[in-house]
């Protein structure tokens, strides 16, 4: 196992200088209290979660007797969690949690996920479903599922996808009839539900999507219901069994700790469930947790691939061939600088995305909500991908060793992956940005989102950024003159066109909005750099580092991805295949 | 299990209508016999090859007291493997070989490792080590050796890498003292040893590098060694014990199983060996099975990648959502398209580099020997990068069943892995393919590739192909520009700069020649289209929009990859790391 590395400087940088979350009164709390939680939860996780990673990804789960195991080591883990108090971090004081900057519970969060993502699932998942009954849920609810919730006593869960039913979700077959006690009865099979059971709560809060009998196909007739493993009386205490089973774990490729579990509801026996939200809302009220699942995802790209590429950097100056440390070998050195630049631009765009969540409140200005919809598949799809991408080139740097197991990073090669399917594919991510948060929207949030990219771009630097600001200045008119394409072909209602087109334009847009983030970011270290020395003098050039190689490596294909959509666009139903 | 799937007929394309290995006379056969062979050998890939992937996969290799036993389904697999001649194949007559032509065998060779590359290994190292043996062997080698490696009683190794000596051979401690009886005495360490040692052999060839008390220190002291696993007596038969022990066994991402061994030369008492090549030769002997493996990596991209891209054409034409197969979603057929036009576009370059080696025997024409020189980098590096590529992007069409083991398509990402980091990394390929294959060689041999693509792009038709051939006239003026810059680099001795743009080159050029591939079979297709009709005129079809869509989605990166290159040349050992 390698020794854990951090980069908190990078952390801090984006949270006090870039995000300024200082600006934020509400938490009661100033910059110095903010680092001290961060450097707490940081130690917290390299003693108690990093050590955690590889063993549990070699125990895995087990199914025994229709009951799940996960790995030993989780379970001193996972008690620590919620007794320091990790748990409750970024929740409302009314239930108990500790409100702080959304920006800073992403970073810390994202500490723990980078180190083991698979557990991390537990709580996290956990959180996605207590916010759900939190905004949503009855007075019984908040007042029995909330606190064993927080206190770590009961998981939760979402449970979409069926067989038949993946990401057409409005293809389900679960059903739920209502009963005499106002309560309906769930019957149905769900399949790759994460954390669907598991030895680490006493019980699971499962949040299932099912069909009422007024219903309609598709998902319009969808419905939300709070399903617990074991019944709650009316004192809130636990009951009898509520007949779901795990009817089976599945192998995967990674997140070997992760539970994903085939769940049956109603199948020896009745179960009971509340409807949460209004009937035929399902959709909406389960997107309350999905747009979480969905940023989530992307914080666990960018977090692995963050521990990832610190990893290798640590191993590319230890480790010497022909005479000198890899890092002294240019190409080596090349691939290092292009892993840290895409790292750091990952974490750039999820703690802003994070920090917009505060703007909203902090404004009330719907603008704020506009870039969350548009930063929301832009962090889910990028972050994954690149993610995955990244600890692919920590693989390769660290050679044939990183192909083995006992450093640890084919384990980031196989856990990220994950997170470009789940939570609606990468690919169902594209087609949201381009025909909801763009075309449906009338555009509004991407040119304002834009219109803040010219006037940043306008204001840097010509002496020190003359080929970015150049390259930069071309991918924003390329960008207005791909995007009129894009509308162009919807106007004439050429839409199989306009969605072939949508991955590409995805990734076009995530890199604009990375370099833009990272060209702040340079923008900043370029003005501290006159009073420093040191070490913070280093890391300060290394973010003007980034940026620039960011840009000579990304950014530049942009121009190239806009050829393939406005010059290559030949109908691809069309093509012979 | 999925059900196996093959494009015979694009192989049979490559080979009769695009290399024509027909017009070969050597071999006594035509192109009905040729089918013949490719036919009966895929029966044999579907029936025996195949059905053991998976299980060989979960079952890995065992080390049990100081024995490697391999998976149990393997040994009937290898055994009717050499029983129905398939080693054989592609050998020459004098050793019981089957000569035909290399394009050919390696269609052949590649079905098999598409289908179980793990253990394809075992054969394909023995047929490297033979290979050496048969061009520098002794009488007594080629006496005693070369007929029970033929008959797969024993296989072979190649030993190069040692803690401290990965990329940096020369770095090696293992030492050969001459013995009175002329043979020698071999100490060190291997590792990282591909089938170091298994169960299904009974003796184990292997070819070690190590160095004489004479050598110099770094590759030009070097020599290499045929040491048995088991002594060899006088009259051919095994001996006692030679002190080759495995003392480890590697955990690895994939190719689970393979043995990949820690291998340990006289350490519980004397290795004997025999030089082979002469004393201090040892690279350039040990160059002979490198160049194969190293074309060999490049199979193992391509192979696995088509058998990918065929399931998930399979799954995609079967699988539906929102009401209609995944393919007619547009955005999933692009993916596909994409992942077509990149695996043909692989087995193109492939078999048109073995086709390279016939050529040198009919013309004796030096200028292959430079293009085979320039492709080996190119299938090495390019086909097993963006074979790992086209894997991931079958898994992601198979969605969350991609990610789960039932279907074996994660097993391609896990296996192909491997491939972009032994037998040199791809970082050595690049730095081999522009220091040594252009930049040493004056240019020669890129500069008579690049001729015949000039020719070839300038005889394209201009009514079906017009955006494709202003595109690749495009990149050819770009490869020029940016072969001067780097020409001029070098010849500045600003190789720091020269070595950090390799793997971009690298990539540009692979692509060039790629699409060049394309693009002849694309004019062939369109030629025999008049005739053609049903499945004839669909496959050819698909042939013309295979070479559209890779210059749509790949070839087009060129134009920024080279502004990379020339545009954003900034040292980076100069930048802040």
């Amino acid at each position: 196992m390698p020794k854990y590395q951090v980069d908190l400087k990078d952390i801090q940088f984006n949270l006090f200088d870039v995000l300024k979350v200082q600006r934020l009164q509400q938490f009661g709390m100033g910059e110095n209290d903010y680092k001290g939680i961060l450097e707490e939860y940081n130690k917290f996780v390299e003693n108690e979660v990093f050590p955690s990673r590889e063993p549990s990804d070699m125990e895995g789960v087990k199914l025994v007797n229709g009951k799940v195991k996960v790995a030993e080591c989780l379970h001193p883990l996972q008690k620590a969690f919620y007794e320091n108090g990790w748990f409750a971090l970024g929740f409302s004081e009314d239930i108990g949690g500790t409100p702080v900057p959304e920006a800073l519970y992403t970073a810390c969060m994202s500490l723990a996920t980078g180190a083991n993502c698979a557990w991390m699932m537990y709580p996290g998942l956990s959180r996605a479903a207590l916010n759900v009954i939190r905004l949503k849920g009855s007075d019984f609810m908040k007042a029995h599922i909330i606190p064993p919730m927080v206190s770590g006593a009961w998981g939760g869960t979402m449970c979409l996808t069926e067989p038949g039913a993946g990401s057409d979700v409005g293809a389900l077959k679960s059903t739920a009839k209502p009963l005499a006690n106002g309560k309906y009865a769930i019957k149905g099979t769900k399949i790759f539900i994460s954390s669907g059971e598991s030895d680490l709560y006493q019980n699971n809060i499962h949040l299932v999507l099912a069909r009422t009998p007024a219903g309609a196909e598709g998902t319009k007739g969808i419905s939300l219901f709070v399903v617990p493993r074991f019944k709650i009386n009316d004192d809130g205490s636990v009951g009898g069994d509520n007949n779901v089973q795990c009817s089976k774990i599945e192998h995967k490729m990674g997140i070997h700790a992760s539970a994903t579990c085939e769940l049956q509801f109603g199948q020896t026996g009745e179960t009971e469930g509340w409807l949460i939200g209004d009937e035929f809302e399902g959709m909406s009220t389960m997107f309350i947790m999905m747009n979480e699942a969905r940023l989530y995802c992307g914080i666990q790209g960018e977090s692995q691939a963050n521990l990832a590429y610190l990893l290798a950097d640590n191993y590319v100056r230890e480790r010497a061939q022909f005479g000198k440390e890899l890092i002294q070998h240019p190409d080596i050195r090349r691939n290092l600088l292009r892993m840290r630049a895409m790292s750091r631009g990952m974490r750039a765009i999820c703690m802003y995305t994070a920090d917009l969540f505060d703007k909203v409140h902090e404004t009330g200005d719907h603008k704020y909500e506009g870039l969350i919809g548009l930063m929301t598949p832009i962090c889910k799809a990028y972050c994954s991908e690149q993610g995955f991408q990244v600890a692919v080139e920590s693989l390769q740097a660290h050679g044939g060793y990183g192909y083995c197991t006992e450093y640890g990073i084919e384990q980031f090669v196989r856990d990220i992956k994950i997170a470009t399917i789940y939570e609606g594919t990468n690919g169902i991510q594209a087609i949201d940005f381009v025909m909801r948060k763009i075309l449906k929207d009338g555009g509004k949030a991407i040119s304002a989102l834009s219109a803040e990219m010219v006037a940043s771009v306008g204001s840097l630097n010509e002496a020190t950024f003359k080929k970015e600001k150049d390259l930069f200045g071309k991918v924003l008119m390329s960008a207005q003159s791909t995007m009129q394409f894009i509308s162009g072909l919807a106007q004439k209602n050429q839409f199989n066109i306009v969605l072939q087109h949508c991955t590409d334009f995805l990734q076009f847009a995530s890199q604009m909005v990375v370099a833009w983030r990272l060209m702040e970011s340079a923008k900043i270290a370029k003005q501290k750099l006159a009073g420093a020395s040191g070490e913070e003098k280093e890391y300060l050039e290394s973010k003007i580092v980034d940026f620039k190689v960011y840009c000579a490596h990304y950014l530049v294909h942009n121009l190239s991805i806009a050829k393939t959509i406005t010059e290559f666009s030949d109908d691809v139903m069309a093509l012979e295949l």
